[in-house]
């Protein structure tokens, strides 16, 4: 059993090629248990971006505070705070952070993703 | 894909023995293509809770707004907004709003659990 303050858990960066200004916090994983899912916050910086990538796994997304934009196959779907995002397997992604403060999300995988 | 604001996701009655106003959407399903796990936000007004009850899916939570406590086999366990929680399968526990305002979380369980 797990009941933390996210802000406790913590932040590295993800140093990743096409990854710009972008942290991550692992907040459940198979560490606390969590054998199917892993809950992870992302938080990306001004002009920060993930990487323009593809994988066989899917992405459950909430967008906790921020404004930005999510690429998928080549067009651009904007979205703010409290949106949710699926993002299917085997489809080019990237989000980006087109505000001026941060861009704070969740993104949940499958355990075997990791 | 789904990009969508979630309180554009329909809200219904959790009707069930031991809730006490409750109310989910359904944020991200198999209806969106999601095949490993569901993404649902709980909403429970003042003085609701969710059943005391066991089950052998676990459950990651992040709280979004309110005031809450768990009760994880008889404890209580107190959190606030930005709190991830971790309830492990087969174990028993209800979340329960201790504020004066509406207590806002997402909770993801797996699709088998569905």
């Amino acid at each position: 059993m797990k009941v933390e303050k996210s802000s406790n858990i913590s932040k590295c960066l993800v140093d990743v090629e096409g990854a710009k200004d972008v942290e991550i916090r692992w907040l459940i994983s198979k560490e606390d248990g969590a054998e199917n899912f892993a809950m992870r916050m992302f938080e990306l910086q001004p002009g920060g971006h993930t990487p323009l990538h593809t994988h066989p796994h899917e992405h459950e997304v909430f967008i906790i505070e921020g404004r930005g934009a999510l690429i998928f196959e080549g067009r651009e779907h904007e979205f703010g705070p409290e949106y949710v995002i699926f993002v299917p397997p085997n489809k080019q992604h990237r989000f980006k952070n087109l505000g001026d403060s941060v861009l704070r999300f969740l993104c949940l995988i499958p355990a075997s993703a990791v």
